[in-house]
């Protein structure tokens, strides 16, 4: 199939040609920035609410309900759910997959799973190239969920409008050792599970870490201003102070039984609404364009120089040198970077 | 401090000039690709051995008492501890590394945990360098211990001459959902807390999935191999075949205890003989060298595309095309990496 009739039928809606596209562009086959680049005018329309969390906290169960929610909205709903490669722990993931039937018939509903090895320019990178094609495709919620924990995750993140943070009445404990970013990326907090004993000990210290951490900029603000926020999004106003700022609602949720589900989908709808009035939107979309076009020029640099230039014979002539001691890899490095600055092929 | 007078400081043995230079080199510090180049022809002395495994298999202290095994041999042991940045589970590492106070008042024992946040190169090229700065300040024993799991785990143990796989019988379920990768990089097994049940299931299940993941090599010897290759370290002698082939270990001990750490510090002394005598040991270090110089090629290219040309002024004056689509961050990466392939200043 040549790669103005993907694009065509990506455009015309045709499933098939959605996951060639996302194959395409997931394993960097030969075209798939000439496709990126030809639908990056057709995206922009969707909203992209990641979702993360450490393992156990019930997101794949929460993410389930909200594609219910939003199809109830009438909102074409794709799921991506991204495993950075754990070697030890690679038995869960495909339970939570399962688990999504309910919702994965409905052909308005995309899920995929994505494989994360190997790819060419970092898995956030790649991650929001699958979620342009998903969004030049017409989906117009698009849920980035980042199953198990790591710095990828936050990166992954990034990709993201709206960053949910899910945790459980048990990450209580484990909150004050949660490195630093990962509390500043959430925009909305879920405390799942919270049927559970210490679900509102834990909304409590989440605002309080927020407090300390966000500079004191919240520690004026009344004690339970999570809830108080929420309590606001409930009654269908937004949780944004005098100053303008967003404050973070931190929801209670029992997504196994649907709990909270509608609540947390007024406060992404909220939040979306607070990224538009207050022009955080255009920034955020803007850094994030910033950064792909960054990677790009990463990307594009490393063909040039190991697939077009000739620095893996240039290093390899070299090697009996550097093993016997008497030129250093970065000798050779720096000899191989001076004459691709030159313009010349190495 | 000049950098030459930390090179002579460094090779003086000074315990400061030693904490400073692996300091300039986690951090990318100016210079720090001098230094490195400088002590190249002092590197390849010491014996790189990785210890890595799931959480919770008792990793630290093995190589605690590997630690001790290695001083009353009297060697020079320094510990390389490396923790891939995990946002969710920060909690429990600290503890691992007061436990080997035992060890840490030793001055010919130097401990070092590495921070991996940020890193320019990647973590595993800045381990492999901060290794090398130890092996030139003479240590001649480096344990690479790589706390939690991941896939930079797995390039962090590509790092090392002699890689150690520990598992505790309770990594039997897992064993068979371990990704490929992971069996494959051992050296020398460990069953650790092996007087739990299920130690000898597991070295059987070891054995069986290497029987079957290195293309059924393994499978014409004995059932129980893994075991009887540890019987021939014991006896002094190698587990190697009639091809000449290694065959890895499978060891069983309760490190807390010290049980099993001689032996496996005989199969360590086994495997290094047999790195030697088959030119493996050349060909690993070979391998690592070449991959170093592409590594310091590709960072010493970010940073002349990034810090020396104007790439990011360039690509900031073409954001608001981008951000209108009218212009994609694709088409904008192809004209910056064009005009460099010029050599021209961007």
């Amino acid at each position: 199939m040549n790669a103005e009739r993907l694009l065509s039928d990506l455009r015309a809606g045709q499933t098939a040609a959605l996951a060639r596209a996302i194959s395409v562009v997931e394993n960097a086959r030969p075209g798939f920035e000439q496709l990126l680049s030809a639908i990056h005018g057709d995206t922009g329309r969707a909203r992209r609410i990641g979702i993360t969390g450490p393992p156990g906290a019930g997101k794949s169960t929460l993410v389930e309900r909200l594609v219910s929610a939003f199809r109830a909205g009438g909102h074409r709903v794709a799921v991506v759910a991204v495993d950075p490669t754990s070697p030890f722990t690679g038995g869960a993931l495909l339970g939570d997959r399962i688990r999504m039937e309910s919702v994965a018939l409905d052909r308005d509903v995309y899920i995929r799973s994505m494989a994360t090895r190997g790819s060419l320019g970092g898995l956030a990178t790649t991650t929001g190239e699958v979620c342009d094609v998903l969004d030049a495709a017409g989906f117009d919620r698009i849920l980035l969920e980042t199953v198990g924990v790591g710095q990828s995750e936050l990166d992954v993140a990034r990709m993201a409008d709206t960053t949910v943070l899910v945790l459980v009445p048990e990450s209580g404990d484990g909150i004050q050792t949660l490195k630093s970013g990962v509390m500043e990326i959430a925009d909305v907090f879920v405390v799942n599970k919270a049927d559970r004993p210490g679900a509102e000990k834990l909304r409590q210290e989440i605002e309080v870490t927020l407090g300390i951490r966000r500079g004191n900029a919240l520690r004026n603000v009344p004690a339970h201003h999570g809830a108080l926020a929420f309590r606001r999004v409930r009654a269908g106003a937004a949780p944004v102070g005098a100053d303008g700022r967003w404050t973070p609602p931190v929801a209670l949720a029992v997504a196994a039984k649907g709990e909270g589900v509608e609540e947390l989908a007024r406060a992404l709808d909220a939040h979306f609404d607070w990224l538009v009035a207050s022009g955080e939107l255009d920034e955020r979309r803007r850094r994030r364009l910033f950064e792909r076009t960054r990677e790009v020029v990463d990307r594009a640099t490393r063909r040039w120089v190991w697939d077009e230039s000739h620095a893996d014979r240039w290093i390899q002539e070299r090697m009996d040198e550097v093993a016997a001691g008497r030129a250093s890899p970065y000798d050779v490095a720096a000899e191989v970077v001076e004459t691709l600055k030159q313009g010349e092929r190495v």
